[in-house]
């Protein structure tokens, strides 16, 4: 135990107190209890389509397995130009994409990009926890700025956030639409931030890794997007994964989108970073991108029945309160009388065998909260939400 | 062009002033060169052996698709503990070993682990460049102490390494068989280290990925370690990877060893990183490990030859100079008249076809030498010698 505290006393002190991720805990302990349904993490039901494995793993045995470029292997490079200029309607180059190991890897790329020692980066909360977290492990700080939860819908006060600046700002993060609570910035909202940022001379860090997940009214196939509103050189910075759209959590594949004269930046931080995402990986990323709409478009389709069945199964159990998420696919609703989320995330997983992420987990605004993600088959999701129900009926929130 | 200088003087300066690694940036030229033979990078010819390649392929491939473990999956940090039992002559924990996406990110987590903002960390050079790169990024600091190349042995002097040690200093990096030089520490001078930073309270970073690649006179199967000479609660962290010992560097998976009690912060640190490592890979890792030790001796084997084969044949080569290298597998030879050896490297790619990586990469006392990987087939190295060899009789270095 003495040796336990020297070793402890030796670390830094942003390792040593930075609290865990209240999500990763939950699933932590989740993965010890048998049978439980997991709700706590942002993955669906269905594993990767075989369209996109099968090319990676034919590049694993036919021995594609040495070292490749910082950047990603040019083919994969090109096809991420194609698929936004198919979806963002205008060209993109291939020199705008870096490919990363991970959506969460492109974060820490910007972290270590932009933020430097006491660096400050505004992040509307409720809201993922790990940008905030990687920020404070690089001893940069993460400023959260509370959204409201009023007359039943989120909503983020531009002036509270725009109060927010201080000299030591470097960025504002926009998570659209949001995890965890489904808010999506319309263009007016991404035009009053991208002013503000160019007035001050600030980065915009966009996370739009839930674009292709909008129930908008209009069938609109994406949600509005900082490229949207942005050009070439602006001081935009986007991280993006591979993991939701095509059922790829597990590969680590992301990219990072960033202004071509940073190239050389970039990769030398990948370098200190990953140096470099497997090329044989890579190979099933092309085909996700070429090949995927059709598997996106049964992805969305499966995340809007769930979150209409979720919103119906909660629509059922009396004291909870929730707006219906425009984006993203997760719901995040208030539990009347529950004051320690984690500790009901534990008795849930425990007594009821289902599984989700504690609000507390999300910053400033998000105590008292449960999230659940919805992107799950009917039959997994209504087993789960019966639980749910069931435990409900009998037991007190903590 | 008033564009892009003010993107980048919107980067943090370590950012913007870190240079590129010299290695890559050989390796980045040589890409674009067709016909070149590569003998810049640490990785043999040999791609990863299919024993390795099919678990990894069949666990993709039947939808091992999903968020992991943050330390690893339990099958690989057991078969890393049973690996390092048979090894190492001692009993080791699973609880020891937490997995990483490749080697450098060992180093990563291991430097915002003890780092800190103005840490110091102590590396004899030359060394490989990236844990440097990784400090200066991390806003921490690398003090670098020049090993001496006399009477044809390079040297680390003990007295000048510890005469390096401030209030700042967080640890001392030892790299055996090092990587450019292929020193070896001796036992001796492992305890010398050993005791040293027991009494003055650091942490001793060890990174003995070429352990096994040991030309050792009593056929020893590895070269001497820190495991053989500290205890569980030393202060000791161990960054590795599956990388050389099995033929996967494109795959980049990796392990950090350290003491039980940093396991949370470690796994804190591991999500702000990767968030896990792809699963399906790791099973490949478990069959490395549990199947792979005729594929090592065969490595090494191979390894030998070839650094005979270039030992011989740079012999041949009037003005060049360098001791016969005890560990890893690389030739760090001087070469009488060469002021820059980026520039010769960059002359070599592009008139002889040969890739080397220049001294200069690997920090104070490298200018004025190349270094080369011989762990090649006999063909591939023999054909990129004799057309150094050509090129040496013609052509003057830079």
């Amino acid at each position: 135990m003495m040796t336990d505290n020297r070793l402890l006393a030796a670390l830094t002190p942003q390792a040593r107190n930075e609290p865990d991720s209240g999500i990763i805990r939950a699933a932590m302990h989740g993965f010890t209890v048998p049978g439980v349904i997991p709700l706590w993490a942002g993955e669906g039901t269905l594993p990767t389509p075989e369209a996109f494995a099968r090319p990676a793993a034919e590049a694993l045995l036919r021995g594609e397995t040495f070292y490749t470029w910082q950047r990603g292997i040019p083919e994969l490079r090109a096809a991420l130009a194609r698929y936004h200029t198919r979806n963002f309607g205008r060209p993109f180059d291939d020199d705008a994409f870096y490919v990363t190991s991970g959506g969460m890897q492109a974060i820490q790329t910007i972290v270590q990009l932009i933020a430097g020692e006491h660096g400050e980066i505004i992040i509307p909360t409720p809201a993922w926890p790990n940008l905030a977290a990687s920020l404070r492990i690089a001893g940069a700080r993460p400023v959260e700025v509370a959204m409201a939860f009023r007359n039943g819908c989120w909503r983020l006060d531009l002036d509270r956030l725009f109060d927010a600046i201080t000299p030591r700002t470097r960025a504002i993060a926009l998570n659209s639409p949001s995890n965890p609570v489904g808010w999506t910035a319309g263009i007016d909202e991404l035009i009053a931030i991208r002013d503000v940022c160019r007035k001050r001379g600030l980065w915009l860090l966009g996370d739009e890794v839930y674009a292709r997940f909008y129930y908008g009214e209009k069938a609109e196939h994406r949600a509005p997007s900082l490229l949207d509103v942005c050009e070439d050189d602006d001081q935009l910075l986007l991280a993006n994964t591979f993991s939701k759209n095509w059922a790829m959590t597990g590969w680590r594949v992301g990219w990072l989108q960033a202004p071509r004269v940073l190239g050389p930046a970039i990769e030398r931080i990948i370098q200190v970073n990953s140096s470099g995402t497997p090329a044989f990986l890579q190979r099933g990323c092309v085909a996700a991108l070429d090949e995927g709409d059709a598997f996106i478009a049964r992805q969305v389709a499966e995340a809007r029945e769930g979150r209409d069945l979720a919103l119906r199964m909660l629509g059922e159990i009396p004291g909870l309160r929730f707006e219906i998420p425009r984006g993203a696919f997760y719901l995040f609703f208030a539990v009347d009388g529950m004051a320690d989320s984690a500790s009901t995330v534990r008795r849930l997983i425990d007594e009821a065998k289902v599984g989700f992420a504690p609000g507390s987990a999300f910053g400033p605004g998000g105590e008292g909260y449960l999230r659940l993600c919805y992107l799950k088959d009917r039959a997994t999701l209504s087993e789960a939400l019966s639980r749910f129900q069931s435990w409900m009926a009998v037991s007190r929130p903590s």
